[in-house]
């Protein structure tokens, strides 16, 4: 719970009503009751103000709500909803040290701040910075790095040698530092590339459930600063994948891709390998990048083509049965004018 | 091993031929020897049962096999054959209580019939119920209600807050509850909402290994009784899909898309987010539903179209390179024709 | 650290150069400093040696270097790279034993050169050859028999009754033996065809980190020798693949589809249930098996198709909304000249 002006004063925002009213939690817009604060951050949704019983709401500056409300005007609501959210109804993190049931090596250097849950193994050298918590069954190989304030959660795996950056955060089940996948053919069977490299997770990554980011060949795999990958991703080995990126649920990188910062992957797209992905591209879900892409981009499909061609060449597909049939009649058509004009 | 009018009793079916034939156990219809017992489900098999060992068979009413067999018969063989084969070949769950190499919080409270195996986790005020197994490694975070009867395999995890109803199962590896993909632009970076909502799988519901369940960022994400998933599926944030649905393999469904009862999705196939989906619509595998979808339909492809649609239109597919040659040529002709026009 | 000799008679290679040459370690072309070993397997990378460093340069016969240099000359430089690399880089697997903190049933078979890391759950019956490696957190079911030289990393699961052969290796959070999707209908929902059967993994199968391989319904799933999957592909019950085939990652293999010796599915690909795959078959990336194939192709696309026809039709997919419309144009110009014949 806490004061209206606190809130006001945590997002920037200017306070239009009581700076004393208590806010307990933050809600919905249609499911939002007394003592909640909600957010207009789309003005098509403003409407529904009318009947809201918000305690207060959130809005851009410039935008008037149906009703005399309690307001935090401010020139990002969702962006102030999401820090009001955390301020309001995340709890503090819990600092319990190792915990009994978890298996640290010795060696490992592990900030008296951090926490190890129950289930957890931690190998030889690994270093772990302040505030870093492992949630149960989480396993870290030999020689392992992580920085400050990260969260592996449940089942997650760190393999030998890779380093997590700062407030790092693993979902459950996310893999890091699997070999990549590479074999070199020796008559009709394949010999195991064995793969030498590591993962780097910069600062401020967060990575899926289940999603796994490959070690490199020789050499590193690095998603930089702030990216976010949803679950289910693949990362291929010697994959560079640059700042602040999006990468929705099932998208699929191959190996050795260079991706540039800004960019966004729909769900269940993909690319090739050894590709240059330019910075500020959005790839529509399943877009497939069979080639380079240039910077400032918007693309979808397979192949590749401008997001609105791609829009206009789908619609087009449903009707390719009758425009073969079409093609067709012209095509008689067109005979009988020929014959009829032979014969004159 | 059971005699032959036990397993048609089980099934509601009606017994031609000896009653107190021993049967082992069940085989397909090519693999079958003497003691087992097979099925025809579909009648295009039916001329295998001409060299089959099988002991005894079962068969739909008014379907005569070739031979003279011992037979079951009944409305749904399939479904016989399913329930005889549980009668027959699974053993019973074991009750073996908190095993050693388990931690479970004081505050947890555990029905004295269920069972959780070494190397599990189980949080604070974790309620457990009758007959509920917990296979080796999985993890259970604080504040999650499990019912009765519930199968959790080997490293699946269920995160805070979390509630499975009766006989739920989850297959290897299955994460329920991890945080939905939600970021408020920052500037040219991201700021993590925090995903304060749950899960709830009810009755009968079943999710495949690596399958993702995301946790609500306000409310819940909930699947409905009989509901179930393959592998690999990911259903993200607020997603709400009703009863009894067949999810195959790799299928994503976006945030807040909301799916009715009886529907069915082919394997890969995805939905965009905040849509609407009727009751009983399939959806063939690679389908992409991006739009609302009423009731009772079969819809396929990219975009989603009538299943029949669909097939011609992909069967058109690999003739557009002809097609584009031939309207090349027929533009030719029909210059040709009006130059021979304009001239006369 | 190796002799330049030692090296070159490890690959079968034939040495140009000093024998004596201390090699510590191999670099890609464009890092390579002294003390590296390099290779070119591609000779478009040849004009890279120029400035290179490397102490020494493994190239294929009838190749020159622009500069003299040391050389290891063998057919098929890939390979020798990869040969070297494992001598000079992977570490010696570790001996040991049953570590504390791994749980063990009394009646497992445990060679006494295999190692269980802490974490692990090792099931009633189970078998495991020398040499074998369970990393933290692995479990075993009851009845699994796994062989030589195995590598289980981190969470992998085995359920029951499953056999691993020799030098199978895991990626972590691979899952064998997952129930089947299989479900009889009864009347508006599903009853659970419960999965008996197994999965056997032969020789030097490797399976991906989150890849899924379920247990048959009745009888087994089967990977033959040597195939290898990337991370998180599924493969669906009774399947069988052959040996040395190549699944790369997210590509989805359903029910009772046998797939015959030294195929290629790219990343993303798929194919429906219960289909026939003949030798040497590639299919491109996201190519979607809808029919038997026969042996010796190469395949793309939905519907497939020989994958050159492919690369022609999806060019021709950007410029259908430009054929539709010429296709009017011609339309009316057809009609125009019809009109104008008829007139006269």
């Amino acid at each position: 719970m806490a004061k209206l002006q606190k809130l006001a004063d945590l997002v920037g925002g200017e306070l239009q009503g009581d700076p004393d009213l208590d806010i307990v939690q933050v809600a919905p817009i249609d499911r939002a009751q007394q003592g909640d604060i909600t957010f207009v951050a789309n003005t098509k949704y403003l409407a529904k103000l009318k009947n809201c019983q918000a305690s207060a709401v959130i809005l851009a500056p410039g935008i008037d709500p149906p009703d005399k409300m309690n307001l935090i005007v401010c020139a990002n609501p969702y962006l102030a909803f999401a820090k009001i959210l955390t301020f309001l109804q995340v709890s503090e993190r819990p600092v319990n040290g190792v915990m009994s049931g978890a298996w640290v090596a010795e060696s490992a250097d592990i900030d008296k701040s951090a926490t190890i849950y129950p289930g957890c193994v931690v190998g030889e050298r690994v270093k772990l910075g302040a505030g870093t918590i492992l949630y149960p069954g989480v396993v870290i190989y030999d020689d392992v790095t992580i920085g400050r304030d990260c969260l592996l959660h449940a089942k997650a795996v760190v393999r030998e040698g890779c380093r997590l950056h700062d407030r790092v955060i693993l979902q459950p089940a996310a893999v890091i530092g699997a070999d990549g996948f590479g074999f070199a053919p020796d008559g009709d069977s394949y010999y195991k590339i064995p793969q030498v490299g590591i993962v780097i997770l910069e600062d401020d990554v967060e990575i899926g459930s289940g999603s796994c980011v490959d070690r490199a060949a020789l050499g590193e795999t690095r998603i930089c600063r702030g990216t976010k990958l949803d679950n289910l991703v693949q990362i291929g080995h010697n994959v560079n994948i640059g700042e602040d990126c999006i990468l929705v649920a099932q998208t699929g990188i191959s190996g050795s891709t260079i991706i540039g910062n800004h960019c966004t992957f729909g769900g269940q797209a993909a690319t090739a390998g050894h590709l240059k992905v330019g910075d500020h591209v959005m790839i529509g879900s399943r877009g497939a990048v069979t080639r380079d892409v240039a910077a400032n981009q918007t693309l979808s499909g397979l192949p590749l083509m401008p997001h609105k061609q791609w829009l206009r060449a789908t619609m087009t597909l449903p009707k390719l049965p009758e425009m073969r049939k079409e093609m067709k009649q012209i095509k008689n058509r067109l005979e009988e004018l020929e014959t009829l004009l032979k014969e004159n």
